[in-house]
């Protein structure tokens, strides 16, 4: 048996051809491409396709797979009804767990295919718009055809035909946080993926691994954290006070990268461009943050990650803050079913070890003599 | 970076008080106590009890936890309309994992408590039954607060008070497979919590690790073997022509047992008693299929799994065949939640690394010219 290493901290789980998180050097690599060369231009369909096929698609084959992407959009009458039924409070990533559970609910186990990677994919945004019109009274809007995976979100969310401004914000996003090498959901996906379980199943296992604030849920919890603050002269003395009541600083820190976050890097421009407000405060946030805990932790390399810009993009772009953990799972699902059609192309049950530390083994004390 | 072990064989995920599987001597403990000790005369609720709590329950203690247990069998308004939003056929663990997680919808990530356990454990047999129902055109049955765990799932599945004979086979089976170390969906739970999630997202990744073949989605699939083989005298040559088909056969072998599974042994006395036409088949088949896979693969350890037996004591018990897994599920709630408190109360994020496997980065072509 190997030693224990907490967290599996550095424990390889697995050789993948999907993506590298290269920490040292800051860079993030989809099948061969590096994130800054994706971001600007490609769309998320093409880097869905990217990311499940392993190339980019020609002209033809981006057509096929938008196509086939947008056939899948509408909800089955398990997932009406699943949903219809959520209270009007209830967690978005409570709703994306249940309605894409419902939705997938089906007869028999079947094997993992790219079939059900696209049908799985194209669900996600109806169903979150579809539960926030029901929560705000409204009635749920039919996707629209002629839009494309980021503008159909948008517009299902609104009734309003969004902005080429937004549209490729939003969608320069959804390309960034597709997929990260090894991160807890879609190592979760894949776990459940190696029990030779369904693409369902393992997608249902990610998004409640991603609801963590160890994870993704940090974004929505950057806004609130900015609200507190307020404006830039306060962060200082808010900062401290936080530090002191040991709460935990949102948007900082990450297990892989020991350089700033390539994806957080190209989300602060663009936060910077669409969002000055939100801008002017986080930028001094961060500055002043990073050197509170540098002061306080000077041997854990700090940096700031995705969440924290994420927050300032996804505000701009017009998603209500907490959508904001939903909207990253809209964009991991491209990655988390690469993995799992990875995991099960070759595919052995993940099954480590645990060490028992409870106590010797002894007779049972009936229960008339306890 | 630590060597490569696919699966994660052998390696240390956590430490744990909760249970030891010690595959050399073919023991099963649950903190402290062997299995075949509490098998026989505990109540799946004591053993709940001291799953979560370390130890055994006085009998005030094991008051307290049963009344509670009975107080959170009801379903609500969200898990009822996901509930009658299934279609008939729907596979009983996407039904679990489905109206668990909208019962546990809520509006706030909470931390996982022992209260919450409780509920959920509370509420697994409720949402299965009533399915039941639900499929043959019945209507649901409110839970019997007269009734034990065991005695109330049977109840609520039939109408009928079941025998005292079955309810001790089924209570027994509920303590046989309650937690068994760091099996895959204990290790799902337990990576979803690490991300500070919920209970409820813990519970639905572990369902839909559970539903695998590999994990514990093969005792429906034993049945339909034995089916297939039909009596004791087809054994060997349908063995020898599964194997030729390169079928797997169900309820042989285990990462962990190098000896007889002591749950398996037990299941296997209980069978023999219970379902003497089963036993029958099923003793034979397993004694040949052991022998065929000694002479295929004499490098392997070969043995009888949890599964095998599992199919026969259910069949007695009287449970539909493809209720099997999800029976799996009830069982193992109580160890899940368990782990999933101990890993809260010390809790680092699991996160491990990938090997990237893929191309050097490159330039992507623009679209207009692939």
């Amino acid at each position: 048996m190997s030693d224990f290493s907490p967290g599996l901290e550095g424990v390889l789980a697995a050789r993948t051809m999907i993506s590298m998180v290269d920490g040292q050097n800051g860079r993030l690599v989809y099948r061969g491409y590096v994130i800054a060369d994706l971001a600007e231009d490609m769309s998320y369909e093409e880097v869905a396709y990217l990311l499940w096929y392993g190339q980019l698609p020609t002209r033809s084959q981006l057509q096929e797979i938008a196509d086939k992407l947008r056939a899948k959009r509408h909800l089955n009458s398990a997932a009406e009804a699943a949903l219809k039924g959520l209270a009007a409070d209830t967690h978005p990533m409570d709703v994306l767990r249940t309605v894409v559970s419902a939705q997938g609910a089906t007869a028999h186990l079947a094997k993992p295919d790219i079939e059900q990677a696209i049908a799985n994919v194209a669900a996600f945004p109806t169903i979150l718009a579809a539960f926030h019109r029901q929560r705000k009274g409204k009635e749920w809007l039919a996707p629209r055809a002629d839009l494309d995976h980021a503008a159909n979100y948008l517009y299902m969310l609104t009734g309003e035909e969004p902005s080429a401004e937004r549209v490729h914000a939003l969608n320069s996003y959804l390309v960034l946080l597709a997929d990260h090498g090894m991160n807890a959901s879609t190592f979760t996906a894949r776990v459940i993926a190696s029990t030779d379980s369904d693409i369902v199943s393992s997608l249902v296992g990610a998004i409640g691994a991603l609801k963590g604030p160890a994870h993704g849920g940090a974004p929505s919890l950057v806004m609130e954290q900015l609200e507190k603050i307020g404006g830039p002269e306060n962060a200082e003395g808010w900062g401290r006070e936080a530090l002191e009541r040991k709460e935990r600083l949102m948007g900082f820190g990450h297990r892989v990268y020991r350089t700033y976050d390539p994806r957080a890097k190209i989300l602060k421009a663009m936060a910077e461009k669409l969002n000055p407000t939100f801008y002017a405060l986080a930028s001094k946030w961060e500055e002043v943050a990073l050197r509170l805990l540098q002061e306080r932790h000077p041997e854990r390399p700090q940096a700031t990650n995705v969440e924290f810009y994420s927050a300032g993009v996804l505000q701009a772009v017009g998603l209500p803050t907490d959508y904001f953990p939903a909207t990253f799972g809209i964009s991991r699902a491209a990655g988390w079913t690469a993995h799992v059609l990875e995991q099960v192309s070759d595919n052995r049950l993940i099954r480590p070890q645990s060490e028992y530390v409870g106590p010797e083994p002894k007779k049972p004390v009936p229960l008339a003599q306890r």
